[in-house]
């Protein structure tokens, strides 16, 4: 998979987390919401049923390992979790951390509004915490 | 898992389709996209993360025959899938059929205007073509 590529407005938006086994995990840069993004990283895929039955299984495992995470590291209330890709077709499974008092409740994030990026270091820091907590699969 | 009940906005807002092994399927009222929810029959569940992980395996088989049977009923271009549930608890997993003419495209359909319920003979026509279409499992 080293030919592997995010897709520019993915990559424009995002930090890098960290390569599991299947995904790329990454980081909304948008201060507004926790918000991360598994990207498989297979090219070519645009649907959930373009994986192999082994991949989903994978993406499975990797959804509920970002999901505790999310939920420990933000101590959220509610997770939302989805693949929409009406705009980015490349496949990718949004997961958002939500609390009743956040900027969109109970509306989803997605098209709620315009994002706001974090300061060059604030977002250097979020990242390295996150990177520094997240277990090793 | 006889002591189940649908939430009674879901209830409210569908028409039953069927029982699956894990999840009961039932379509949105709402004309203006091709849109089903499965909700796993776990009265008790409002996070992906509160299914065991046979359970989760058997959502995702679910997951993938009710995409694959919508894509090729609708012949729709996009399939969104998401679970959310800021304001309906139970768990649930919406599963819908995009256009890239539909009404909200490119946006998702969550929180998207008011839902525009069938007609009573027009729904019922489609509930019953969907159930004689979709394969058992």
């Amino acid at each position: 998979m080293s030919d592997f590529f995010l897709h520019t407005q993915l990559a424009k938006d995002t930090f890098f987390i960290r390569d599991l086994k299947l995904c790329q995990l990454v980081l909304m840069n948008d201060k507004r919401f926790p918000w991360m993004v598994l990207v498989p990283r297979k090219n070519d895929a645009t649907e959930l049923t373009d994986l192999l039955p082994g991949e989903q299984k994978t993406l499975l495992e990797e959804i509920n390992r970002v999901s505790v995470f999310m939920k420990q590291f933000y101590r959220s209330e509610k997770m939302n979790i989805a693949t929409i890709g009406n705009i980015v077709p490349q496949l990718h499974i949004h997961i958002v951390a939500r609390f009743s008092k956040d900027l969109a409740w109970p509306k989803p994030v997605w098209g709620f509004g315009d994002m706001v990026p974090f300061m060059e270091e604030e977002g250097k820091e979020m990242v390295s915490k996150i990177q520094g907590q997240l277990p090793h699969g």
